[in-house]
């Protein structure tokens, strides 16, 4: 991994610098669109906001758009970490989909659901890749739990993830987390097996 | 309603003429925004296509925004006479539930998801009074249910039309018919009151 003689300190430190200029330059990006708007913010702005040098920056990215997607690809792993993490941590199949679900309608209540920047990544293929990494998830948690029996097996899990996360994307207008929980529990309540 | 001496049929003519104008108008401008962008359709274009001058069609419409507002309006009000109708049709409480949701299931199958007039039309504050509408719809059925003792009562019913609604937009991507049936068969059960 490393260069022959290059002592691996000096690449962490390299490393540590790129990704301080990186998030620093993710962070600066996102604050102006959110000030001025996506069609007035360059470039340039961005380049000297974040106290770099325009060429430095073009090393980083191509374009606004592209620093746009970067934030959003960095968010949504975050998600997905910490979802992931939450099955991880419950146990047994009916915990560990709840935690999932849970955890996915907690992000969607905390996320802001309009503005211009969430319009603007969702028209991207990228976000339908981490769609479905999120769909992935969900649907072996349910896949899981229809195994053990928790789950209702007369419907695909692939379809009763899509259920899931188009029912609980609900939580975003939700006024309170105590009516984001009564959501949770309202979509679980759907995939139980048939009496 | 009529002014004096002026015979209904006339008024009903001319009311007719409007109306057919008016359609055509809508027609033309879906077709022309659908084939050349938002961005490069013109009044003037609109008013050759369908075949009136210019400032006639300044007479129905101040802009071309406002006219994709007006079609999406007439789509959304016969989406709503559709449902009310279908409730309307159904007997007893679930069944009026039933119906609304299937129904609503259904038209979000059917409906184009993406495409530049949908992106445009559900920024607008109409289309919200639209939801609503839509939602006043469900959430009485809900509470009428609930009443019944078919639908849970520890939920606010507008908290469960919230969550049938987004529920229920999975639809727009579902591969088949039969897959929105179990997809309403789902959201349904996820209604029911605590065994």
């Amino acid at each position: 991994m490393y260069p022959p003689g290059m002592p691996k300190l000096w690449n962490e430190t390299i490393d540590g610098h790129r990704r301080a200029v990186r998030d620093a330059v993710l962070e600066t990006t996102v604050a102006l669109v959110t000030e001025h708007g996506l069609a007035s913010v360059t470039m340039s702005q961005i380049a000297k906001e974040a106290g770099i040098g325009r060429a430095t920056l073009y090393k980083y990215f191509p374009d606004v758009p592209s620093i746009l997607l970067a934030w959003h690809d960095r968010h949504v792993a975050a998600h997905l970490a910490a979802l992931a993490g939450a099955r991880d941590r419950a146990h047994g199949p009916s915990e560990r989909l709840g935690a999932i679900l849970r955890g996915y309608a907690h992000i969607t209540h905390r996320r802001p659901q309009d503005g211009e920047i969430a319009a603007f990544v969702h028209r991207d293929p990228h976000v339908t890749r981490a769609q479905r990494q999120l769909h992935d998830l969900v649907r072996e948690a349910v896949a899981e739990a229809a195994a053990a029996g928790a789950v209702r097996d007369d419907v695909a899990p692939g379809e009763l993830a899509d259920y899931c996360l188009h029912a609980l994307s609900a939580a975003g207008a939700m006024p309170s987390e105590a009516a984001v929980r009564r959501l949770v529990d309202v979509t679980l309540s759907g995939l139980r097996p048939a009496p």
